[in-house]
């Protein structure tokens, strides 16, 4: 007995192939009673069927097995003609009706199969954190305004008071690493950013990661590289049908990921557009040469994820620690996967005057994030972590164009359904 | 060597014992060097500590060892007096210091153990639901307002409109299923209520479970059930530390968890109160019938875990399925632990045109549900599942009064900080 959903119909004179789709993939089943074509034959794909029959083994078919001399009992029949057609391979619709029909199109095995990497990625991280004897942490979504000084947060109607949503964890894993050392999460952050990108997301979920008595960046970057190794290796082993159903080839992570200066990259990318994209005066990396770093970086080392070290101070946030050597840059890096930011992290400032004056020195009055400022008169190791975006991984691991692609539910400015 | 927090210090002539707290529990060093006690006389605890020196075994102590000839450097110290006293077993404050110092409260070893469990919890149940084929799903936190027809839902001001904030993932696991059959996730769920009592969080997580073809609340008890044994063994196996400075027995979760009717825990209420309760009439358990029926299964099977099913339609959700054998009642369920309620289920109806008129004999308006409805026209198996609050179930194992207790950043109609 099986139980699915009607994936296709071939109707014969006296007997029909029923194809179902269930959790497992589709099998074939073969109708020879009159009475079950009967029944069959007016069906809507999509509809509910329970199948009785006899398993015989194939040769020379896709599946292994069939279901010969079938009844079908209909549990639950099709009320409309289906607005999108989803037993096909590729769905090929625009992104926007992809996304409005998702209570559809997620049942075509294509759209499942990604979710189902997505999930393993979550998996995997988890698992990785916790062998490497970091504890899970819980970090809030409703705060009050004025916590870390952020810009762009939503605004709650929190009993006749405002809260806002969260745009990121640093606060709470700073504080725990006080008790635990090494933590992890997977949190919630939310942006009221009106882009409509294909990077950028109003809600989204973080990859976080924050550990004590760590002195250098290299540290961070090996617990990176290796925590993207894991994951790669996870989903090599776990979803073997999924990618294959996606072309997606999915190489080994390199022994060592490079790591390179901002400024070597910005040389690299110099040289890769042969002197196209010269933005060795900027201050920051530009999403071309992050591009062209990743293309840079899948020739060099069949696999496009680079770490980008060093950027100077100005552009990143007030709690990077300074550079040691040079006092424009910082202890901080980014991780370019897929030809995108796809992680960001640093060494953090655990010294409470430094903090403050920091805060100062970006235009942030240390009023408004006294309670941020307050945990370091307490005893705060030195520390560093980064945050790597969940859809975003995702997203370059499988190549794919838009973020919303990968996204099960996707949040922008434009959409909050279904 | 050895880097940590000071967790105490005692103060000889010329040697000194410095306990050092570190991710590992704490552990003392003996100072014998008139220099390096001259450092330590004056610091605070929590301070941040690199210690060398060397190992030694011990006996008859607490401890397996100890660092002797020590030499000591202060990696960051302590600014200001400690608002509250954290090196001790028990904190002993009141709830609203435990909560506000956070930060600080966090670093005791009984609180680390809370949410260590917390987090053992929860992996345990991922494990568990991959383990029966679950896939992992991933609903959206912002949502239109009229998608599921709730009352007390935040407003988001979003880009000039109104967006909610998710008060359950009930449409989205029900869109899933339509997939990959079973579904889990670890949801956060948002509740404007003003309520301030011991079991109510404006944020809060759930487990949420859902899967197709299922005929019988039994088989989801079944699930439900070898939930919570699988969670229960883990905790006892990862947690034997933790659990022990709690001073908390985890009982084993028995063959059967006791599985009895609405009608017949109000009569066991009854009995077990000696006539005082007496809910036989009430259309819904009363917390302090939740009690009872805890009391009595903590007595009659060690266990204080009870499933309570079959409530009357009219006090369950519309989608919920009528029960087939008394028209009056419905297919769902209800978890008590704890000596209140921490999950609850049910069979959902699967039929488009009797989930509408169960939602209009609610008084819901089915075009506020369209979304929802529609998703009914295009082949919903039957199906159930439950939502079991995570905070909750920490606090039924834990046997702790309030739920804040077991949630590391609670947030209430009077609490959005830290």
């Amino acid at each position: 007995m099986v139980e699915g959903w009607l994936y296709n119909l071939r109707m014969f004179n006296d007997f029909a192939f029923v194809i179902l789709r269930d959790r497992k993939g589709i099998l074939q089943c073969v109708l020879g009673n009159l009475v079950e074509l009967d029944k069959v034959r007016p069906l809507q794909m999509e509809s509910v069927l329970r199948i009785t029959g006899k398993v015989v083994k194939q040769q020379n078919s896709e599946s292994k097995f069939e279901l010969q001399e079938c009844l079908v009992e209909i549990l639950n029949s099709v009320m409309e003609v289906l607005p999108v057609t989803i037993n096909k391979k590729e769905l090929n619709l625009n992104l926007d009706t992809l996304l409005s029909h998702r209570p559809l199109t997620i049942r075509n095995l294509q759209q499942q199969a990604i979710f189902k990497i997505h999930g393993v990625a979550q998996q995997a991280y988890r698992e990785y954190m916790l062998s490497q004897d970091c504890t899970e942490f819980f970090p809030p979504t409703l705060l009050t305004g004025s916590s870390e000084g952020g810009t762009e947060l939503f605004s709650v109607d929190y009993f006749g008071g405002v809260a806002k949503l969260s745009q990121s964890a640093q606060l709470y894993k700073q504080i725990c690493i006080g008790a635990y050392e090494r933590v992890f999460a997977l949190a919630k952050c939310f942006r009221a950013e009106k882009y409509a990108t294909a990077r950028h997301l109003t809600e989204a979920t973080q990859y976080e990661f924050e550990m004590a008595f760590v002195f250098s960046i290299d540290e961070l970057l090996d617990y990176l590289q290796e925590t993207i190794r894991f994951m790669v290796i996870k989903i090599n082993e776990k979803c073997r049908a999924e990618l294959e159903l996606l072309k997606v080839k999915l190489a080994d992570v390199p022994v060592k990921i490079p790591r390179i200066t901002m400024r070597e990259a910005q040389e690299i990318v110099f040289k890769e557009s042969k002197g196209m994209q010269d933005d060795r005066a900027e201050p920051d990396m530009s999403p071309e040469g992050e591009r062209l770093i990743g293309q840079w970086a899948k020739r060099e080392y069949q696999f496009d994820f680079v770490f980008i070290t060093h950027y100077p101070k100005k552009k990143r946030a007030f709690y990077t620690l300074p550079s040691l050597v040079d006092e424009v840059l910082s202890e901080s890096y980014d991780c370019v996967g897929g030809g995108f930011e796809i992680a960001s992290g640093s060494l953090r400032i655990n010294n409470y005057e430094q903090l403050k004056q920091s805060a100062i020195d970006k235009g942030i009055d240390p009023v408004t994030i006294e309670d941020y400022l307050n945990i370091f008169k307490f005893g705060m190791p030195p520390h560093g972590g980064f945050g790597m975006g969940v859809e975003r991984f995702t997203q370059a691991i499988l190549g794919v164009h838009n973020v919303r692609e990968v996204t099960m539910f996707p949040r922008d400015v434009n959409r909050l359904k279904p």
